[in-house]
């Protein structure tokens, strides 16, 4: 039985097949047994699952955040929204120890991910790099990426406002880099291995500040320093590591870095004193401001022509653009074509 | 003689040229005799000058900012600034009423203007409208160009703070429209005619908010209203004459140029609703933001490695960049090839 | 059976009348089966009201805000708050379409309204503008009441916040044109026909931000554009259909309109810069807080001598005035008598 | 010799009469001799003063802020200014004791003072208090005014921004009062008796917050407890000292004075929780700025068609308002006929 | 049977014994009998409990918030949370005219109170006036510690935010006095006399503000006038009773107890404008900022390295400091020794 | 002749002297002819001075700031306020190559710095770390002392606000850490160590974001990243260095070194989550401010109870204080005793 993705999931069906642990919560019925409430996903969307008394009994678990589980369920109305009454529930890891038949098994329908081929993107990027940036600082962002590249492929751009999901920081970086590439061509002034440097590496550090990427949370250097000065401190390390031969070009490169937040208030501790440090600054906001828009709006299940409020952007958002019409899912990936 | 920039003036020596009126002032010497602070200036700077009351007898003017005039000076230090001591001061008009010869007199000297061909990037832009926006936006947009073609030929872009001179605000709309298709080119799903539309007429209500464009001040209208809704005005204006044919769509464009300065705070009625909408208002308030910082740049004259603060920025700037050195005064006119 | 309010419905009680629709939203039971739930309304507030599956089958509708529905149902408690389980429902087109008898049907008791007479105001704000301000802002404050005149009987003032009912926007105007009126008296020396036509004209633009007054919305315009200067526009038009014979005065009015809201960040593209309108920035902002403060007051059930915190004007409010007791719920009309 | 006004007198003038000591700076000349730069002040506006080395060894002084003086002195121009070189100077105290002859010294020439009669002014605001305010309010209210009617008479209004001149405190009193009785016609559920004695009574503090009124300045408690809360502990102890019958109504009046600041970083340590209190504060601002905004308008020399920038308003004001030419200088002092 | 810490009950007890009531609320069950909803409290926390209809009968009450009860219930599980599912209910004082055993009734185990010795924080408090502030700010302080001794023991510091418990005042007193008198052995220049006299009576106001100590609430003048000024009317008052001998000395300290709130926006009608007035509004608010720090962290009971996020703080809290592991619950009692 | 502090100079004397070049600027004189206008500057003060193009012909200098030069000058008066007429200047390194004889040379005369004994607080600072805080904190905090330790001794804490002057930095430091120690008594369950190597540290930055202490200037790096960040890389760059055992712990560290301006806007990038962090935040944000007071009643020479406006505290400083009397300027170096 193929996948069935749980937005498509209807009252009434029993399904067999896998998900990913979200969120797990022990909990206990009114007749004082403990039951388990959890939040089962995939890449289509997530939903909320119980484990009775009974089926606990026999599927104890553990259970933890992360988990691969094989499943076999219900899919039941309770006040007005679905959910999962499981029958059946272990990890893949239990059921392949248990010599099960995991042909069904395929990770990859767990996770919510970048709509963009990964791979590919992660090609586009290397290859911006290697061909648009000069030494010394080109070097030294192939030797970051080099470096990082497994945090790349997997990291979000955010916990929860945009891009908050598998790949959304190479997606959000591939945008802004190739931004930046274009807007060169308008500010040809501008230094243009400074702007595409830090245009790669402005949020380099969210690999250090955010973990576990398929259930992202923030880590504890996350909460303590933030991206920005752990992003800061890897260039800088990196730079050193090379014997970067540029120092004040280095001492720009992090500027951009420290301050594409743009302001104080947002967590820069310097303001972009240079243009391109401006630049950079400006084309990850309006990524950002453009995905958590364009996520507000393909979330919205409304009938009018706005959406609710956006609690971040402080407003609502018009539906009706006629732009929704020609929407082509399949991003150009290459601009200069 | 030919003209002699005023930034290239020095102690000592006489001039005997054109130059142009900013500001006008009566003063009254120790003695109690009347004499003139004028300020005068050309394309590449100003400087005070004085008409003292002996001159002045035989030279009554009057004169007024935005005359253009005749003057012979001694260029003396005062307090350690230049300043123009005036021996004969006229108007060219009085001057060929005289029949004197003008022929060193070139009007085209005594303003500070864009450093772009005026007429090369009007061409450009009707062009990009042309090619690049279907009707019934295309249509729109050309006859509002059409019809304001000779004010936005000589518009600054602002009173001071970017771009404050001759053509200033076709120089950036020239910018950000050009900026907004390499920008759809990487956000090839927002709605491109709209993006265009708006980029081209975000700030036409400026024609209308500012008046006299070598010596700009604002209109009665300009204080009392804003160019932001003059702007929209004119543009439903020109969508009712013309029978406009797509009502959402205009009403989106309406949108673009009322939020176009993205916070109510800077005096948009409303914010960016649209993704189209917020593209814009960072374009526009990029281009406004780097030229503030180029001008502010060119116009340091201290010897560290920061400027002096800038009011507007709220910061000092780093003067270091090695893309100064770099720096191709003669900007690529066509970024596309 | 004459109707009864909704604010005396007790358990137990059957109703059989008709009401507002206000809300609709389909549901589905624990059984899996759908369901509507309404919230139904009348002069005196609003109930949640269940329409379920069984009767739905005979009653299949469709429903729709500011449909009025005849309904038969038994008021019963659920969770500690009263609902009406409805036994019969059906809009008033189809029970006329049907041969009912509909005499007991009276839409005035379905709409909350302005507790005022609204034709009485009307003609008083009529002979207010016809009496106290001279042509030419005279001829124009009467050509657009008279155009807008079906509109101000019904629009609220605001969604929410102030005057959120049928005639809202009329009895607003009505205190902000008596109190300028008084205002005047007060400050002889401000311009009294700009004041006057300010006062009735500043929220003109609500005819056109807001629709469908029984059950308020916001319009495409009202949230793409906004009141302000969809009224600015108004006003402007009508001036211009009128050939206005004093530009001069028509700016200011405009101005007065524009800047109306007092701030930029309350939405004012520009600031009062003349004492009229600064004066009438003042009485709309006083008018609107006071309603607030009534509406919440009066909204109050609680048992101490302060309200509940009111969001919007951050604080509580003190019940305990000795004005509550002398508190004449019948306004006075004629403030001059 | 009948004094002339200081704004009229003119360069080259000989002036032999008497002004008001403003401000006292001893400094030293080029030769390092001691001189004395005063301000000068009348009715009609202020000038500064020399009194040279020479004529300070004949006319030594001590001269204070306050102090009149009558003064020989010549009217010169100073780098555009005009200023006295004086050629004698003493105090009217000192020429008393000379035994000069004072005929044409009339204090009530050298202030700025309201143009309203302030004895008038009195008498109306007293007949408010008495006629409009029942007891016990009414009684409190008469008590103050009795008591620090001395203090009311003179006091300004403000240091600077608004009514910074004997009587200002009283003008602006009674601008609030009588707008409060407008207001009460409009809103007659307020109480009555709480807004005109909130009204009259708002800023009370003022008389200990400021000092010396013909050359005001900031008192000491003024400085350290500001006079919101010296205002608030005034009407305590009056309602103290005639056992104020009636304690939740004193209570609203406490919050009247407290709140009437509207806002707590303007300096209210609590907001208006009562409709009253928030009526109050809606008149005393409303008057504050239309006061600035004349003065403002009157004191604007310049030729265009807006002021120059108001720091405290935070713009320029608009001039060519047709009020100004029906602008009846003699404010009408009974609103009721 | 001893009292059973309501943070220690679990689910299926059978509990018999005194609590606090802190909430009544009279409901309707679905069959739309009357029930009560209350909150009930002990010196370790608070517990939902119901009076259902059938109990009610006999156990009518009434009961209201702070009376202290004696209740016979079963713990009771409730979607995941335990309540208190009443069996028998009767006021303490019914019960004693009733002839009831009370001997297990001990109020003390009914409140929230700071966890220090009541007493014992009283007396080095006074100890602390006594032996270091000299006289005349000696002898004020210690007359308005001996007037209010009784309000202070009780009192707690916030409504809500810190130390919202009886003696919280107290508690928070005594901290901010002994800090400011370890600081002033770091800068000796400031006043000694006027630091601890602020520190002392910083909060002096809150008596007035707050009433009801065990369930507190906000008095009427509390609401209408805040603590700051109600302390400061206080200090002023006694201080005239005394016949304080140096009106210059009590009026910096009415300057500290106004401005200690540090900005106009937080409730001080005065920034402080000395040093002593500075270093009292820091410790205030130090101490209670990191009490509200101790709060959320003791209050936190989820598993991650933060807690949740502190809705005033405006921020999450680090948990794993190493500090926790040596945390000594019993806090030094004299920081001297 | 020994040195006379710039502070006491009079107009009339003749200095032959040492001073410190504060600032250099060429100008040219009314007849073209080029001088130097400098500022001179000593332990007690500055002074204009000009070397007038005669002089400046025999002593041509160069001259740059923090240069020390030998001067014989004529004090004189000009516009009211004193100048040096420099008759000779030279460095001290010429006159030294000169063979001059230097021995009224003290360079300790010429600057200003902090009126402690540097050299005794260094001691101090180091025997508090060296004797309160535990390994393995201590030895990062002992290892960087000795590391800084002669950039500690000179380095100012601020450009200008708070201690701008040689030795400021350790000066706030001593005090901050001391401060630090006395809370610690009173808030006992902090964690002693990272509060203290915290308060140590918090400024380490500094001495990499200011240049040259006499005359101090910031850095590139200040600039362009912070002293904020740069400290917290020097803290990690030496637990690095020193295999720091404790992760966690230096995780902590870091945090208060990132948060300790406390809040974004004022350049932390990070906001306090931790007590420790919030107590350094606030005793080094006291101390600033503490210090900020004392310097500008310090140099308020005016005469009322209050100085002029201060720009950063934004308010006047009360100097009425009777501690003022009592102020003993010679401060206790040992809180303990």
């Amino acid at each position: 039985m193929p996948h069935q993705p749980i937005s498509h999931l209807k009252e009434g069906v029993l399904v067999q097949q896998y998900f990913l642990v979200r969120q797990v919560e022990g909990r206990t019925d009114k007749s004082g047994n403990p039951y388990l409430s959890l939040v089962l996903g995939d890449k289509s969307g997530a939903m909320v699952a119980r484990v009775w008394s009974k089926v606990l009994a026999k599927c104890p678990g553990p259970f933890a955040p992360a988990d691969h589980v094989g499943v076999q369920a219900q899919v039941e109305s309770y006040k007005g929204e679905l959910q999962l009454n499981i029958q059946y529930i272990n990890t893949v890891e239990a059921l392949r120890a248990l010599g099960k038949d995991l042909k069904e098994y395929d990770p990859e329908l767990l996770y919510q991910t970048t709509p963009y081929d990964r791979q590919a993107l992660w090609e586009e990027l290397w290859q911006l790099a290697e061909s648009q940036i000069q030494p010394p600082l080109g070097q030294l962002v192939l030797n970051l990426l080099d470096r990082y590249r497994e945090e790349f492929l997997v990291c979000p751009a955010a916990l929860r406002y945009h891009h908050p999901y598998l790949g959304g920081l190479l997606e959000h970086t591939w945008f802004v880099a190739r931004h930046a590439l274009a807007s060169l061509s308008i500010y040809p002034d501008l230094n243009r291995d400074l702007v595409l440097a830090g245009a790669i590496l402005h949020d380099l550090g969210k690999v250090k500040e955010l973990a576990n990427p398929p259930a992202p949370e923030r880590t504890v250097p996350g909460h303590l320093l933030g991206h920005i000065v752990l992003g800061w401190d890897m260039v800088r390390a990196a730079a050193q590591a090379l014997d970067f031969s540029d120092p004040t070009l280095l001492l720009q490169l992090e500027h951009i870095i420290l301050s594409h937040h743009g302001s104080m208030e947002f967590g820069s501790p310097i303001l972009p004193k240079t243009r391109e440090a401006l630049l950079v600054n400006f084309l990850d906001d309006l990524d950002a401001k453009l995905k958590m828009m364009s996520q507000h709006l393909e979330g919205d299940t409304g009938e009018g022509d706005f959406t609710s409020y956006h609690r971040v952007l402080q407003r609502d958002l018009y539906k009706g653009s006629p732009a929704a019409a020609a929407h082509d899912r399949e991003p150009d990936r290459d601009p200069e074509h």
